[in-house]
């Protein structure tokens, strides 16, 4: 898999001057380092780049190469890279197995000759590979995506389409939500599967938790063996599990999610967490790149600026199972050093008047470092306003105080937009979860936990931060 | 009610040149239309205007006064109110009842004062009233909040939380999340209470539904009863229902959840939806607001440009029990026109090839345009990438064809932050929500349907548009 994520040279057959054949082109341009050779009978160069008329013709050896032309072409093109020892090729377009008899053959016809000639094949009817923290972006996808700037990140993805693998992480990074590593776009899995990338993503220094949308998983018990040794969390959004949606499915990525339909409780005794919907799994994917183990009973110290959102809170985590309970005589007594005299200390700690009284970097810092050190917590939930005062708190102060505690800390933040923007960025960096609600705080502790669960039970995994086993990054190949 | 919502004076007690006593003052120079008395002996004017140094020092009559002082000192202002002649006061300050014994005796000693002098009384313990169309903002909460930009909409919120009154609103509003008619904080609610404060939003022109965040449902009969009488939905989150939440609720503004805790069959059978989160309650009510009655069953057509969101999307309706099937032969016919020749039309309707040949404005209105006309659906369900192309969709056409065919239409829009945001405010302002996850568009659609099951079995009521019923506005009072 690794000429596929770091190839020293990659033709585009079907590059071009226009849309998708441009955009490869101009991705690649971006960040890529090795060498690019477009492929177009019809241009001499593009983007000041030599075009060459087909692939037979590029003088130097390719280590990849991206198709982008119609389905009916391909098989004479996977000829020619059999002769020419091309060994990994990625095909974008569509027009195969997903769309009736015709483009079924076509597609056999393709395995056929890679089978022969020992070529890999990602895809077809993918958006191919976005690295984000390398900026190689091997996607058709239109360069505003990139341009409008994402966010590197602990989370890999491998989807089954298109979308999510593009316009949805550009969507990611305007809300602030979840980090990219790698983004995988599979389409159609004619060769290379979701197994396939795991086995690479697990090993990958910047993959900490592998989410996937699949619509159907044919490797089900592959794929549940290898959660079952994964000390990265693995979280898992199943497409197709609908009578309509099966049937979409069909013709989407040409699944068939009836074949192989796997038991919710298979996956989950593996560990693998299931989730509802795209915005869920990233938000989750990233609260379990960032939280440490957590026990079950897990019990949760909750900091707010509103009595109503810590009331809430209470009601979100104790039907998960958390426990709310109260703080220690000691910690009441440091805290009470910042309240008025009439209030008095309670978990839910609420510091609004504290605030007004000390200013909320004095209230927060006290409160906090007072319930880090009650031994009966092992979470902090702590409610911010983005806004309103200049003074920000001290954030990677706030991570090692945690961390040296053995503690989870993450953030619920409502505010002014632009000051929200900035503080989820902030702590994020230093590898602090921020939900901007309520709900997916919640349901991000319990992935945790359930993650841990999984972990302890099988002792040989390390969590992929804090525990010493992680670094041995055991998989069973 | 009506003197708290526009009073034609309003006395500010406490008013000063700094933080919330400053705010209060700040806050009704901004819209508000009548005359404002500060009242504080230590200064002779703020803001420019002149400052008394007690309410009987006021030469004209006072509407309203708010109080914002020190809890001792209330009950001998409330006296002053009583001999003025004020007969409504808004008590913004805390330390009553929800700090123990001493704060409720003075609590106490205001009901006396208030119930002897006719005296309705609004808090204490809260954030007063946003009104964001009129930009009346009689509430200490700090300006910037609403110098960051409300957006004027057809929810109204009545809530037990001063967060949820003011820093929230701002929240909502740099999210582009639901555009807020009236926020009232009720604090303590020793007087004025949710049942008051709906008979008022029930006969509001700009409320067209209301939004509840609760600790405690003391007139739950007359609650149930305003709700099974009300032409508009009503929506409540109810906080402390868990033990830590109770407990917690007891402190925040003196409920007692325990006393009466209504159950959620007997809140549901009166038509109230049931919440679990504050964002979550306001994107439901917003969609509440603009689609139109859902029958059951009910089948949606989804257009999408994302065949894994067609799919998850089918799975997330079926699951709540929408019926997604397949189109008229005649709207297949039609869709076909702006498809290429090999790809076949089914619901979902995958338009992703369509707009790469037609651009999106054409192949969207054709599809949208045929899926409305085909008799077999009630919902179309858009899913729209914002960002990449420049010609937008004709959002006012959009809503007008729905409306023409008594059909419900919604979005779920990603793409690029600020084409996303552009694209909300543009479509709410015609009338058509838009929601960010796919979840959350199930979740509207589900509560629309329930909402009409409940109007159908008490037909006397009317839906808030379209149904000329609802003009009548009949309130059992």
């Amino acid at each position: 898999m690794r000429t596929f994520f770091r190839p020293r040279s990659v033709a585009v057959v079907g590059a071009s001057r226009r849309r998708g054949g441009y955009h490869l082109i101009k991705n690649l341009l971006v960040g890529y380092k090795g060498r690019i050779y477009p492929v177009n009978p019809n241009y001499s160069d593009i983007e000041g780049l030599p075009c060459y008329p087909s692939l037979d013709t590029i003088p130097q050896p390719v280590d990849l190469a991206i198709l982008f032309i119609p389905a009916p072409s391909v098989p004479g093109v996977l000829e020619t890279c059999a002769r020419k020892g091309i060994r990994r090729v990625m095909i974008q377009s569509a027009g195969f197995a997903e769309v009736g008899p015709e483009g079924t053959r076509i597609q056999s016809r393709c395995s056929e000759i890679a089978r022969q000639a020992g070529i890999r094949i990602w895809g077809p009817n993918c958006m191919g590979l976005v690295d984000v923290h390398n900026r190689t972006y091997l996607s058709f996808m239109h360069p505003r995506i990139h341009e409008a700037g994402l966010t590197p990140g602990p989370v890999s993805l491998i989807v089954q389409s298109g979308m999510l693998s593009a316009g949805f992480l550009a969507d990611l990074a305007g809300r602030g939500i979840a980090g990219i590593a790698k983004a995988c776009s599979i389409g159609n899995r004619m060769d290379v599967d979701e197994c396939d990338l795991m086995e690479y993503l697990l090993e990958d220094e910047q993959t900490r938790v592998i989410a996937l949308y699949l619509e159907s998983v044919p490797r089900g018990r592959r794929l549940v063996e290898m959660a079952r040794g994964s000390p990265k969390p693995i979280l898992l959004l199943l497409g197709g599990r609908s009578r309509s949606g099966a049937k979409a499915a069909l013709s989407h990525t040409s699944s068939l999610a009836g074949d192989a339909r796997l038991s919710a409780s298979v996956l989950q005794g593996a560990g693998i967490l299931l989730m509802e919907d795209f915005h869920q799994m990233m938000e989750t994917a990233e609260g379990l790149a960032m939280l440490p183990p957590l026990g079950n009973p897990c019990r949760v110290a909750i900091l707010t600026f509103s009595g109503g959102a810590g009331i809430l809170s209470c009601d979100l985590l104790e039907r998960e199972g958390f426990v709310i309970h109260e703080l220690a005589e000691t910690t009441k007594k440091e805290i009470r050093r910042v309240f008025p005299p009439w209030m008095p200390v309670a978990n839910p700690v609420d510091l609004y008047p504290a605030l007004e009284l000390h200013g909320r970097v004095k209230a927060y810092h006290e409160a906090l470092s007072a319930v880090l050190r009650d031994p009966g917590f092992d979470v902090v939930l702590i409610h911010y306003f983005a806004g309103l005062e200049r003074k920000d708190l001290d954030l990677p102060a706030i991570r090692d105080e945690a961390r040296q505690r053995g503690k989870g800390v993450l953030f619920w933040v409502i505010g002014l937009a632009e000051e929200v923007a900035a503080f989820q960025k902030k702590a994020k960096a230093v590898g602090l979860p921020v939900y901007r609600e309520l709900l997916r705080a919640a349901e991000a502790l319990t992935a945790a936990r359930s993650w841990t669960a999984t972990q302890r039970a099988t002792p040989r995994r390390g969590h992929p931060h804090g525990d010493p086993a992680s670094t041995e990054r055991r998989i069973r190949a």
